[in-house]
């Protein structure tokens, strides 16, 4: 990024975005490059990106596309451990739209101030196609602390935090195939639009997890993934994954199925496996950072899909595990 | 990135990108971040996207459109001083075509490998709009060593690689608004399509210049930057200006303009200033390391934007200065 007298693209990175990049490393964004200083701590580097109609609708407001572009990378880093380092944006436009960007930077400032991870430069481009926001963030944590996916073991408790399957509904809502009262719209769409990175729990997830990942694709394929990576199996008690009373009330009423809640995609919680001896800790410890976190269920071993159990044990057939591109 | 048997996207990561992910800190794109090991360098950080139809063309070679996105970022490593130390990859693609998808993936992991800069990670999203490939590219350098844009002083030589203007007569080519014969046309496209990072000479403008950039916009938009950030003006030799014998027979057959020539994207070639004290070190060791290197001009103070001018000591006034999204 580079702010300059002579370029349309740079007076548009120096007016918008030039405010919010005060890290002594984004060099104001006048350079071609930012700067990471080391810590001795590796560099934990993520990225996701999010498209138009695709990640997120035509009409979500700039403010939380800003959000859930910066928080769906923070979700990655906190379910690997990692505290934030900062991140460079890349920006996809079809114009350069003065009331859209300036609350979109707005709102891209307050988090990385937030979540204490700042703007460190970027890229912005012209496109013909959907607004595209691709971001790569990066964290630090001691060297080889990084939680895998493949370290769970037989024995080890399945957590996971803040509720399932939310965003999923309000997607649905939001697309007009699904309804609710007013305030259960409200609190749907806003998990669907916003997504809340644990980076509270990164800590905790660093020094008791075996194995961790964000649930971004839906808990079930996503659990799956886990699974596949650690060369272990999984069964769930189905009733203790943690459901919004929205969710709860829809699903009573038959207007929603479990494989919805457990295949939909955008929840960003974080997936966990935590050895026996350290699940009461670990439970003690998300409380005490404020981060709700529930037992699901028990790693086994054996090569076999999770088995999702209802309150009679009796297994719970999903035909679609998760969302997928292609 | 991640391998799985569950998605679609993850069995297109595991069957074009894995093999190509050598890297340790990669994970073999089974997890869902990357670690860059600490080295006690800064990390230099760089992104820059390429967008179907915006920065190459639909019927380009999926093999060029892979080298392109990857070699702008390093050509902006090399013009920070810095050593390679890796990429992450953001595709956003409208359907997973098998053919594109391995010519693509081979070419990358090629460059991968020749400018010894791994791939570490990435995300692959459905898009409806035009292919976009993001790259976020990591370098090292000693603490406090990344050449900036901001350090040209008056005396200081300004210098510059290769030759400029080939890649925007390329372009014209492949729109179809400009002719030549066929072997010049296969030279000025493959400058389009192809940039050659001067990843050989990052030591050298580590250790001799006091500023510099890749020249991406166009030299003389590009050049105003460098004067504008480091608060000087500039005097340029234009006769001097590297021309490739292509580009020189079209400009003296009156079929292309000087102006096309410095204000034309995409040539990623260095300009750098260096102490004049420097200069001829800096000279000798970029032709030991076979990278063409010419001086242009000199810094000058003042805040006026950088003067072109002709053999007879007359300025060239030109009317754009580079290319500008928007």
């Amino acid at each position: 990024m580079a702010s300059d007298r002579a370029s349309g693209e740079d007076s548009l990175i120096a007016r918008y975005f030039k405010p919010i990049a005060t890290d002594p490393g984004a060099f104001g964004l006048d350079d071609d490059a930012a700067i990471i200083s080391p810590s001795g701590d590796d560099i934990v580097v993520t990225t996701d990106a999010i498209v138009e109609g695709v990640h997120f609708l035509a009409d979500d407001p700039p403010d939380t596309v800003a959000r859930k572009a910066l928080r769906v990378n923070l979700s990655d880093l906190a379910a690997k451990g990692a505290g934030c380092a900062g991140f460079v944006l890349t920006l996809a436009l079809r114009n350069a739209d003065e009331a859209w960007l300036t609350a979109f930077a707005r709102a891209l400032g307050e988090d990385a101030e937030l979540f204490a991870c700042p703007l460190l430069g970027g890229d912005t481009v012209s496109t013909p196609g959907p607004l595209t926001v691709s971001i790569t963030a990066f964290g630090r944590v001691a060297v080889g602390k990084m939680v895998h996916r493949s370290g769970a073991k037989p024995g080890d408790r399945i957590m996971v935090t803040g509720t399932i399957g939310d965003a999923a509904l309000g997607l649905a809502m939001l697309k007009g195939t699904l309804a609710a009262s007013a305030a259960a719209r409200a609190m749907l769409v806003e998990r669907y639009r916003v997504p809340q990175p644990r980076t509270a729990l990164a800590i905790a997830v660093r020094d008791r997890a075996s194995a961790a990942m964000d649930v971004s694709d839906g808990l079930a394929g996503d659990l799956a993934k886990l699974c596949a990576a650690s060369g272990i199996s999984a069964v769930i008690d189905a009733p203790s994954i943690p459901k919004s009373d929205a969710a709860t009330e829809l699903l009573s009423r038959g207007m929603v199925s479990f494989e919805t809640l457990v295949s939909g995609g955008d929840d960003y919680e974080i997936l966990c496996t935590v050895p026996a001896a350290h699940a009461e800790a670990f439970v003690d410890e998300a409380q005490r950072r404020g981060v709700a976190v529930r037992e699901i269920g028990t790693v086994i071993a054996g090569n076999d899909p999770p088995a999702f159990l209802d309150g009679q044990g009796r297994e719970i057939r999903l035909s679609r595990l998760s969302y997928s591109h292609f």
